[in-house]
């Protein structure tokens, strides 16, 4: 049986070059950055990776550079969710032959289906997938997976894991709770890297999230810490990063503040396929600053030239939390119902 | 300066009599059980004290009492919010009169009220307080206090704490990071015991939940663990929790569960000023027969007779942590905008 | 049997003193005022007239002067809503003897209540009241009344009515449907007067909303208007009570917009007992130069002195609609599960 | 310049094939059909034609057919949203080509975007399309265009109208107001047929909804009835859809309970791509039973031998419709903040 998947793997964004194309060169080198900085594995075509911006050739093409430069040196979990249920499982085969370790599939996105239509969906794919299967359930933007979908998924050998992007630990409890009794080697992983040392701490596997792609040094520590026993300092750094992932979360519409920040590590990321507005490059500029200096004070990037004025919690991500824990809260008592 | 508001503080039912009264007797009782086994103080008039069923008479009567029965062995944190900043003031006279530790007063309800509103009226009260004020925020059943807002009320010296319903683990971390620098001795307690320990792990100062006036020893007991650094045994006791929660919270309208479970305790409470209707009266018998099998196994209650079915993880209550999640997560991303 | 309750039951503000308390000489006006420009019905301690933040003895005296001064004139639909079952019957029982044609009551609020217990708490009261019931379905404030449940409790004689400010055409449709073959004197009251006129046209009895305590005429012709079946010149009137309905309500926190408006009409309203701040209270001087504005376009006041600069379309009013939008659609497709 | 786009236009379904693929000769019939019916026009790759399920060469395919089998006797709009705007680009090139009226670009999905970002979006398309372009607004599933963005885009003259989903009726008032004015051709079409009358009453020019790929006839006449002012007639229709609408919207997942319908009214469709369970299969051919009374009624189909039983209103479907209330009516009064 193949390892069970754990770590940090990171959903990682894809260079594109002036005429908007796939950028090989530049791929293969942030590819081997990430992994000499200490990532677990790789996820292309992630959600991070923008893959509903690229056509289903340019997202095979995304998986085999990355499968290739990845050499075995790390495993790739490559998202391979296409049009329907045939098209994904071609795209499974392509990605097995590749040598990926197993696809992240999305759950079926646009139409918000019931929980039976996600279990067919899935079921069907699962029964046809040449290659091991992680549930990608990310409730933000495509139909939600909830607990008893996951544990009658979970009778097929061919599921492996979950990535879930939620952010909510009880959800991550109950999961947890619920499935690994019958299947220990199933992998939970997080994809809300605000609050990863608290997951780890309730027993997730890991972490696929967005922010590995900026920081791969610090989301390999925070878990290796954690790991170890270093709650304290784990959860130092988990307030740091917390502060770095609010400005890039919240002040662009994503994943264009991640893309900002790993072109301070040195990249070149090209323009987005989302076009962005006059007003929209002069926010991007100034969210870029402040990254700049959030990033330095790790260390990883050198402060602005005239310095950084000192950070102050800022309202606009404080207000967007609010209504967020507002709306939270009453889905838990409506769903009391 | 008074001591910093810390550890397990019980928002506890009101036992009522036949006739549907105060029932003084039992409440005292009550009082001294869970001061008993270790709770760190106690919350009448809280969301679990279903203050709004009550009339202004009656609050003041349950506080009173809860004052007198505590008699300085724990602090009290007395609920105070009336009709409007007159009527909570003057309740805030009355409490500090009665020798409560501080009040707690939730953010405005029925009305939706925007932040700068929200200030507004915390600003008034705390401005002509005669006693410490604790904020109390739950989102699902009330205006939301946001950040900022928190923030600017944490100039005033009269603002102590804030209670977070909320449970969003990132929130609590983002209000920490706020104020404690300017107001180490500002208190943060976690509204949300599905989530204690974690809550525990980034700062918070302690919780004041309903289950604590269901398994008192159980959540003093994780409080301890967690600050004597066992995360290992606070978490599985997590687990333990959560099925509890889960049971008491999505299977009957708040906070009906806890009331049943209550009564396992050996208090009389009496019906509900909320009536149930011959079909709830039949959910809620074979709710309090699983209670009782949860509670059997943490060996707080005889179990039942005729023993205790295996138990699983329950669909229901499942869905609702989906949906919620589903919610919670469009929100995050529509705050973005 | 009573008549039907139909046409426009105004929910009006309640003027205060200097001091804050109840200014009666002012609501007898302004009573006075409303019947002369031809609303059909009063209602006293609705959302608008702020019942909840009078005390019970406040809410009493409000009812009790507005059935003194209708003095029979129009019927007068009194909310009755009180902590609990019993207090609220002893409300009904006090409006009975004041002579309201009905009470309302609005669904249990702060807590979210399953459909259940909401069918349980308006049982109880039906079963007591000496008066007869509407129902008052406000979903933004407190806990749903839905179809299934209406349906139920339309087979207690004694409730008569609902007034519904869910402002959703086909819910209102879907009601009249279920329920109009079996009771059809009962009476469907809209609450969301931005579509008064479509309502109508489906089928509802009346209105009874905050604007018609404001244009008391502009509500009243649009309900002949309708009735009449003149739709074209309705529909026109629908426009321009909408620009102003608009401006009343996203301006500043509910009622406030309102109150700004009635000041204007000429009566002293008194500051609210929701404090305002310096900044809110900016704000509320510039909506009212605004609203000022828009009605005197309707010839109801004199345009201020330095005139009327041309009005647009306001930005935030519509990306309030937006995301109101959103979730009704995202929920709408949630619920299909 | 082209004539303004008015009336019915079906967004309808695309027969398949027993190895799954595209029925051109059913698709070929079903035109002929919806035009015999009496649509305005016909809308392939729309969310009813479930365009995500297919793959970009198939979308192309299924506009061809259509351009060609209409034949100029009805205006098609083609639905032209590719993975990004160069693809979107190609594909309207393409549309313009086949001989589509205009072509239809649903608003971002996947990720929720901005309003910025929507309008850089649209911006860019509407720059480069050679065809004129209609926008869809659907927030149920793609990020939401509000008002002050369609305003912006109203001042392309390529940008010539907006299909509106989210059923609200004000929201569509909000709309005419700001942009008709200026744009006097600009069409506005509602995708929400449960309240189509309404929609027409208050100035939509038509719609362009799932239901009239069913009953062409009914939406046909009710739209002829509208015009005509026999507005007593049309709500009666109106109701009687409602019933047809909700039993095929909330009794499966969109748009499966359409595609039961329309078999019913002798097309071969296929299967679904998106896989149906064992149990959803049988909810299925009874709702398909449940839908051949509802039509019989009409007398669009035979009724069943057996005949039918007496129909309710049903709880699931009025249970969607409080919870969409609910939270549109939070979102509402959340929004003024």
């Amino acid at each position: 049986m193949a390892a069970k998947i754990t770590g940090i793997l990171t959903p990682h964004l894809v260079p594109l070059d002036e005429r908007g194309e796939i950028h090989e060169a530049e791929l293969r080198r942030y590819v081997d950055w990430l992994i000499a900085r200490g990532v677990h594995g790789l996820y292309p075509n992630g959600s991070t990776g923008e893959f509903i911006r690229f056509t289903p050739a340019e997202r095979r093409l995304i998986v085999r550079i990355v499968c290739e430069q990845a050499a075995g040196r790390v495993p790739v979990l490559a998202g391979a969710a296409e049009a329907n249920v045939r098209e994904t499982v071609a795209a499974c085969e392509a990605y097995a032959g590749y040598g990926a370790r197993a696809v992240a599939i999305v759950s079926p996105f646009y139409y918000r289906l019931s929980p039976e239509s996600v279990y067919s969906y899935f079921h069907e794919i699962a029964r046809q997938s040449p290659i091991d299967v992680t549930l990608y359930n990310i409730p933000m933007f495509a139909s939600p997976i909830d607990v008893p979908t996951i544990c009658r998924l979970a009778e097929h050998e061919r599921v492996v894991g979950i990535k879930d992007s939620s952010g909510d630990l009880a959800f991550m409890m109950r999961m947890i709770a619920a499935i690994r009794p019958m299947r220990p080697e199933f992998s939970f992983l997080t994809g809300w890297e605000a609050v990863l040392v608290p997951m780890l701490l309730v027993g997730a596997d890991g972490g696929t999230h967005a922010t590995s792609g900026v920081v791969p040094e610090l989301t390999r520590l925070m878990y290796d810490l954690t790991l170890g026993g270093d709650f304290e300092q784990a959860v130092r750094l988990q307030y740091r990063l917390l502060e770095l992932f609010d400005a890039m979360l919240y002040s662009a519409d994503f994943p264009e503040g991640f893309r900002a920040a790993v072109e301070l590590r040195g990249f070149v990321l090209g323009r987005s396929r989302q076009p962005l507005s006059p007003t929209q490059q002069v926010h991007r500029d100034k969210l870029q600053g402040l990254l700049r200096c959030i990033l330095a004070d790790f260390g990883y990037v050198e402060p602005p030239a005239e310095g950084c004025p000192p950070r102050q919690p800022r309202p606009e991500a404080q207000r967007v939390a609010t209504i967020t824990s507002e709306v939270l809260a009453a889905l838990r008592q409506r769903g009391v119902v």
